[in-house]
């Protein structure tokens, strides 16, 4: 006769005692979201904020600007930090970590800019620090990372990560808005970084990458490692050749494995084909593909920017400490990772007002030629180091956009190299 | 100065020592994913068959047909049960998880039909029994629905759930093929489960859905406690009126929150929109839409079936027991739970070669109704109670569709009532 004692209960969870740094778009989303999930048992005892006399939503007492207040209160446990300055960010996140608390954040930039630091304070604190909203807002992307594909054989993590750009360019492409208004409406709706270049210019996209290929595959990079752009170099008649082509331009993220110990990665707007997942990822959403040996494709989408999305991922994080959890990092701590490289080939599109901004001795193989008073362009197939030295497709008035399928067979370009580029005439 | 010691280092996993019953197509699936993850250091002793004669691809000294060699193993410490008899296989399980075992199931139908039994197994003898494998295959919904949305305000769960049955109905509709071929390429691709009538007569998606529920919802149920069907009676007739309005017919498992503490729950097949996430799950994939308060809709798509994603799936419950990792039914051990109900109304399709196989008198209201020598259709709306006690609707000759907005907000029509049927004459 089993008794009550016996009967399962619901595991002890640790009382959680919040202090908030940051009380924006996405502090206050959590705010709101707390009040809504009383069973959590985790209440904001105190909210540190840079200007105080701007008017609030909730009563001035909750307010501090003082940051020791919750760095120095035993009593906060978590310390959640929601602020747009990374650098302010990382010291907050320092400190908390080295007095024992656990820390949340959701600030991409700082973490990947402080990736091995944060690293090794949190091993040598022995406390935990989770960030679910860095990444896609509201996907669980980084804790499926950790824990589900672990020992399955990853070889791509391949995505829309920035749901600012994501919107803008849906904005351009269906209600063939203008970027200006497009990007206007994003912020407007909240999607978009306070500072808008880290956006549109690709840095958060590339921020985000670095903290995929950390959780996927272990390696510790910097935005400087790979290539990235953003989307503001995209033009008019690029869309409309898209559309001629049954294609959508989409800023794409990807980490591929190429060969048995490499891995390639890069941030670059893409063609994308009707048929691509990620074709369906449209306004503020954000996608993402995983492929593996034996799990094959998976698919992951959900709303990748606004306060609730990115709130819901932060209290996840939040709910998860509760019992304990802490990422493990073993990807990263494994022997025999692979070693990011920029020796690959990739197939482009470059289109220029003038010819001549288009550098043809980079490439080492052109496939496709367009000729136009004000619209040239150009496909071909260039070494990403080339890429990542020179910056001529950079200029103003150039723009390139990846082919749907971007990473070409090295072997097979290297042999027909650049020779075959000259007797075709080119150059 | 930081020495050495103080760098991370990689967790210390336990060695695991795994009892593998069941050399199917998933059991060999896993025996093959095991041999390219060195890294798990995970390896399996023995295998447990019942034919002992059958020619098999590894050696024979791998096998015993005595489950006790396994059981009583005292260095097996996780038993991997891949058999396809539910009742043996509960036995197996019962077993190992008595004698302290870690338990990895696939098992949908054996752990549908047992769920309280093995909570209460896992709790007494404090150990660990995962599943992953048995819903969705490679897809992660049940960690996810376990560690992501404890807090999140979950509002529904629904999806494509069966491979099988989706690959049939692809074929059907993309390929024109009849039901029977459809079914037959199925299982030639190991998609089906060895007794085809589980996969198209809906049981095995009802049996998913009994176990959504349980990690969504903390609900637990039986199938019979809510109104499923398979494919086996959609029609020739029934694809074409979906091509002609742009719709396919998905067979979905839905679970949804319908007022403050109640729940619908249902599987049966529904017309899908082209702008549904769910269109776009073909063949043998599965698709997971949930919506929650602040996350809003996440999307979860990959293959639903297969040796190899379903192995995946094992493999990932193997990976995570290295680190003591089990379920902690925050959902169902908590207060407050939603209340399954069929107290709700469905607005739902139904043909019939003979018009007076639908029983006009159990709907509330019927909406469009067409009649022809041998295709007559009603749509309409009913109470779900009617379609639960009533088994008109499952008659040879008769098909029952879904509407693709199935749920209809029950006030409205409580009021129009049965009267506003009379009115219109229609009965």
């Amino acid at each position: 006769m089993s008794t009550n004692i016996n009967k399962p209960s619901l595991p002890v969870s640790k009382p959680l005692t919040l202090g908030l740094f940051g009380f924006g778009v996405v502090g206050k989303g959590l705010y709101d979201v707390l009040q809504s999930t009383p069973a959590l048992q985790a209440s904001i005892k105190k909210i540190c904020i840079k200007t105080p006399d701007k008017k609030r939503a909730i009563s001035q007492n909750h307010f501090t600007t003082s940051s020791e207040e919750l760095l120095n209160d035993d009593s906060i446990n978590v310390i959640v930090e929601l602020i747009d300055d990374a650098d302010a960010a990382y010291e907050i996140v320092k400190a908390a970590l080295k007095k024992g608390k656990a820390v949340v954040s959701a600030n991409k930039k700082m973490i990947a800019a402080h990736f091995e630091e944060l690293l090794q304070l949190q091993h040598e604190y022995k406390t935990a620090f989770l960030y679910e909203g860095s990444c896609c807002a509201s996907i669980p992307i980084i804790r499926n990372l950790e824990e589900y594909y672990d020992n399955d054989l990853l070889t791509s993590v391949k995505g829309i990560v920035n749901g600012s750009t994501n919107y803008i360019l849906t904005k351009i492409f269906e209600n063939d808005l203008s970027f200006k208004d497009a990007l206007l409406q994003a912020q407007q709706l909240g999607f978009a970084e306070s500072d808008p270049s880290l956006d549109i210019e690709g840095h958060d996209a590339a921020n985000k990458l670095t903290i995929l290929l950390a959780h996927a595959f272990g390696n510790i990079a910097t935005p400087n490692d790979f290539i990235y752009n953003g989307i503001t170099s995209i033009k008019k008649t690029d869309t409309i050749l898209a559309h001629e082509k049954h294609l959508k331009i989409k800023l794409v993220a990807t980490a591929q494995k190429i060969n048995n110990n490499q891995l390639a990665a890069f941030v670059l707007p893409q063609f994308v084909e009707a048929n691509d997942e990620l074709s369906n990822v449209s306004n503020e959403f954000n996608g993402l593909i995983t492929e593996s040996s034996f799990a094959d494709k998976h698919f992951f989408k959900g709303k990748g920017a606004g306060a609730y999305p990115t709130a819901a991922a932060v209290l996840s994080d939040i709910s998860a400490l509760r019992y304990d959890y802490k990422y493990e990092y073993k990807k990263y701590l494994q022997p025999n990772k692979l070693t990011l490289t920029n020796d690959y080939f990739l197939k482009i599109f470059v289109s220029a007002d003038d010819l001549e901004k288009i550098n043809k001795d980079d490439f080492e193989w052109i496939e496709e030629w367009h000729n136009e008073a004000s619209n040239n362009w150009v496909i071909g197939i260039i070494h990403a180091t080339k890429l990542q030295e020179n910056d001529w497709w950079k200029q103003t008035g150039v723009s390139l956009i990846l082919h749907q399928n971007p990473i070409v067979n090295n072997v097979e370009y290297k042999k027909i190299g650049k020779r075959s580029l000259q007797l075709a005439g080119v150059i």
